[in-house]
C-alpha cells in the first residue's frame, strides 16, 4: 500500500531481487501514476516513466478500502501475506482498522513496515507534521551542508529523504524476514525520513557534538583535503582529488606549474589547505587553460582520480553504465519500448533483474484474488459490480 | 575487511541488527581510525569520532595477510563465516589469494560483497580507476543536479557515494542470506558506487532518455511545484512546500498577500510555475519581513508543510531526535563518554541498537582466534611472536 516513491523505492528492491509485490491502489490508481515526464508524450496512467520505474515487476490490485468488503479482502491477503507495507499519513492504517495490533491478530508472523516523515513513535507535534522529501531534507540538516562554501543552502538535486528511507525500509524488512525463520515471530519497522537523513549527516554531526562548530555548505569540495575539488576548465568543469603529496607534484608537473610543488606553502596537504585562499586561485586559472577531456586524459595518464562533472546525457550514454546494464530498455504495455534505470543490486545467482514491465492499473485483481484469495469468476463480478475492485484494466 | 566508510556502512547495519562483525585490520589499524574529528581532542587510534559512529559494535583483530599464517587464518575464519566483505581496489583479493574463484573452494556456502567506484565486472579502463565519494558523485550525475539553479554543480554535503553504496550491499547481502536459507548456496555480490548513485538519478534520467533535455542544479526546489523551494527570512531561511491550490490560498493569507491569491497569473500550479521569474521575487520580499520562528508558527497553524534549514546544532538539539535515540551517549575505551548517531532502523523486536563501542586495534583478537578458531594461549602468543597478530590492543 505505497505511494510514491519512498515505500515504492523499498518494494522495487524487493521485487527486483524475486519477491512477489501486490500494489493495493484505489480506484484512481496511485499518485505517482500521473507525475511527469511521460513516455512518447502519452498522458495516462501507465507512462508516467518515474512510475514506471519503481513499480517494474509489481502487481496492481485495485481495491477500495472504504468498503467492509475491500477491508476483507485486504485482511484475507495478509494472512497470506509476508509483509505488509505502507507510507501513509500517520494515523490512517489505524482509522482503516489495520494498525499494528490488529495486522499481529490477522496474522502474528506478519512483518509491517512503514514510512512517514518523522516516524509513528516520536512526539505528538511532529508525528502529525507532513512531510515532503524537501521538508526532510530541510530539516535533517543534510541541506544546511549542501551548496556552495558561504552561499545558500541547496537541496540534494535528487529526492535523497524518500528513497534513503526507501532502502532503510528494505534492510529493516530483510533483517525481520531472518529473525522471522528462526522465531516464527513478525516485526513492526518504524522509518522516519528525517531520521534516515539524518542517519547519514557525517562529519557536522561530530563536529558540533565534540567542538561545538557548526558546519556550512561544502561546495564541490573537502574541508581537510586541498585540492579535492571541482574546478571550471576550458569548456565544462572536472572534479580532481588529490589525497596525498606525490599527487600532489604530479598535479604540479601536469599543469606545468612545477613552482608550485616546490613552494614551501604548499608541500603538505595541511599548509595547502591551510594556504587554500592563496592555492586555489592559481589552480582555478591553469585548469581553464584545457577542455575538461583534455585534462581526463592526463589525470588518467598520471594516477590522479578525477572525474568529469557528468550531466544527465554523459551518464546516460556512458559504455560503464551500458556494460553493467544500469540503463536498459523494456516493452511497456500501452506506453510502448522506453528506456529505464535497471538494478544495481548485482548478485551472482539472484540479481536484481527486471522482469515484468510495470503494471496498468487493476491489471492483475482478477489473478490476486482467483489466484491467491481463491474467489470464483462469478465472486469476482460481484466485487466488480460493486466496486470493490476493477471494472476495467486502464 | 572494510575500511573507511562504504563498506563499514554496510557492516554497521549488519552489526547494528545483531551479526557478529569482526573487522580484520592491519597492524597499523585501518586508515578511518586517524580521520578527524577526534573524540576529547585525543588523537589516538580509537578517537576518530566518525570512525567509533560506524565500527560501533564490532570486533576488532588485527591480521598480516602478506604472511602464509595470516592467510590460513583468514581461510578457517571464511570457513566459519556467513559472509565476507571487502572493499580494496580491484584485484586486490585475487593477488591475495581470496578471489570468488578461491572464496567458493574454501566455502561454498559463503556470501562474498565487494565495494568499489565502478564495480568489478566492467570495461577494464573502469575498474581500475580510483574512486573516492567526490569522483563517484561527478561521475554518476548527481553533483550535475545539486547547487543553486545556473550555477555551479555543488557536491551533496555528506559522502552520499559511500554510504548509499553501503546500504545498497546491507541490502543484497540479506537478500542472498534468504537464497541460502533455502538452497545452502552463496553468492558473489559486486557493488559500484557510481551505480549506487546513478540508480537513485531521479527524472533527470527520464528527462534526457524520453526527450532529449538536460537537466541542471536544482537549487533548493521544484522544476515542476510553485512554490516549493527555500527562502530567506529576516534571521536564516526556511523551506516551505505548496502542492495544491487551495495551500496556495492559505499561504497568500499568511504573507497578507490576498491580492496574489486572487490574480489570475498565479491561480494554478501550472501558472505559478510558468510566471515563476515574476511570483517568486514578491514572495522572496514578503518571506523576509519576518523570522524563521515566526515564519513556522504560521505555517504550522495553516497546515503548510514546511521546515527551517535546521543546521547541525538545531539538528542534534532537536526534541524529534532525541526522542528517537537518533543521538545517544556511549562510553568509549580510552576516548571517555561521547554522542554519537544512534540506529535508525527502528524495528520492534530487534531494533537497531549500540550493546558495544568501537573496537580498540586489535581487542578481539585473541578472543576470535582462541573461541572461533580454537587456537591454544601458547599458539596465540606464538602468533603474536611472529607478527601475525597484534601483541598489544591500543
Amino acid at each position: 500500500m505505497s505511494h510514491v516513491l519512498a515505500m515504492p523505492t523499498c518494494t522495487m528492491f524487493l521485487a527486483d531481487l524475486g519477491a512477489e509485490v501486490i500494489k493495493i491502489e484505489p480506484a484512481r490508481g496511485e499518485d505517482m501514476r500521473i507525475y511527469a515526464p511521460f513516455i512518447n508524450d502519452t498522458h495516462g496512467k501507465t507512462s508516467s516513466s518515474i512510475f514506471l520505474r519503481f513499480n517494474r515487476n509489481k502487481k496492481s490490485m485495485v481495491l477500495d478500502l472504504r468498503q467492509e468488503k475491500g477491508k476483507e479482502i485486504l485482511r484475507d491477503l495478509i494472512v497470506k501475506s509476508d509483509v505488509i507495507v505502507e507510507n501513509f499519513r500517520p494515523g490512517t492504517m489505524k482509522k482503516m482498522g489495520f494498525d499494528w495490533e490488529a495486522l499481529q491478530k490477522i496474522n502474528p508472523s506478519i512483518i509491517y513496515a512503514a514510512i512517514t516523515g518523522f516516524g509513528h513513535d516520536t512526539l505528538p507535534e511532529y508525528s502529525k507534521r507532513a512531510a515532503y522529501d524537501l521538508v526532510a531534507q530541510a530539516y535533517s540538516g543534510i541541506m544546511s551542508v549542501t551548496g556552495p562554501v558561504g552561499g545558500p543552502s541547496c537541496r540534494v538535486g535528487v529526492s535523497i529523504g524518500d528513497m534513503l528511507a526507501g532502502h532503510q525500509a528494505a534492510i529493516g524488512i530483510l533483517a525481520a524476514l531472518q529473525y522471522r525463520t528462526r522465531t516464527g515471530r513478525g516485526q513492526y519497522l518504524d522509518c522516519s525520513m528525517v531520521d534516515a537523513l539524518f542517519s547519514i549527516l557525517l562529519a557536522p554531526v561530530e563536529l558540533y557534538t565534540m567542538a561545538g562548530k557548526i558546519a556550512g555548505p561544502v561546495g564541490s569540495g573537502s574541508d581537510i583535503l586541498t585540492p579535492f575539488q571541482a574546478f571550471e576548465t576550458k569548456d565544462s568543469a572536472v572534479v580532481i582529488t588529490v589525497a596525498n603529496d606525490p599527487l600532489w607534484v604530479k598535479l604540479c608537473s601536469i599543469l606545468q606549474r612545477e613552482d608550485l610543488a616546490g613552494d614551501p606553502r604548499f608541500e603538505s596537504n595541511t599548509k595547502r589547505t591551510r594556504n587554500k585562499a592563496e592555492l586555489i586561485p592559481m589552480l582555478e586559472a591553469e585548469m581553464k587553460k584545457k577542455t575538461t577531456n583534455q585534462w581526463c586524459h592526463l589525470f588518467e595518464d598520471a594516477g590522479i582520480p578525477y572525474s568529469p562533472i557528468n550531466t544527465a546525457k554523459d551518464i546516460c550514454e556512458d559504455p560503464h553504465i551500458r556494460y553493467r546494464d544500469m540503463l536498459v530498455e523494456i516493452d511497456q504495455p500501452t506506453a510502448g519500448r522506453c528506456k529505464t534505470v535497471g538494478s544495481s543490486i548485482r548478485l551472482s545467482e539472484t540479481p536484481g533483474e527486471i522482469y515484468s514491465p510495470a503494471p496498468l492499473l487493476g491489471e492483475h485483481s482478477e489473478e490476486v484474488l482467483r489466484d491467491i484469495l481463491g474467489y470464483t469468476p462469478q465472486q469476482v463480478d460481484s466485487l466488480r459490480q460493486q466496486g470493490v475492485t476493477n471494472a476495467e484494466v486502464q
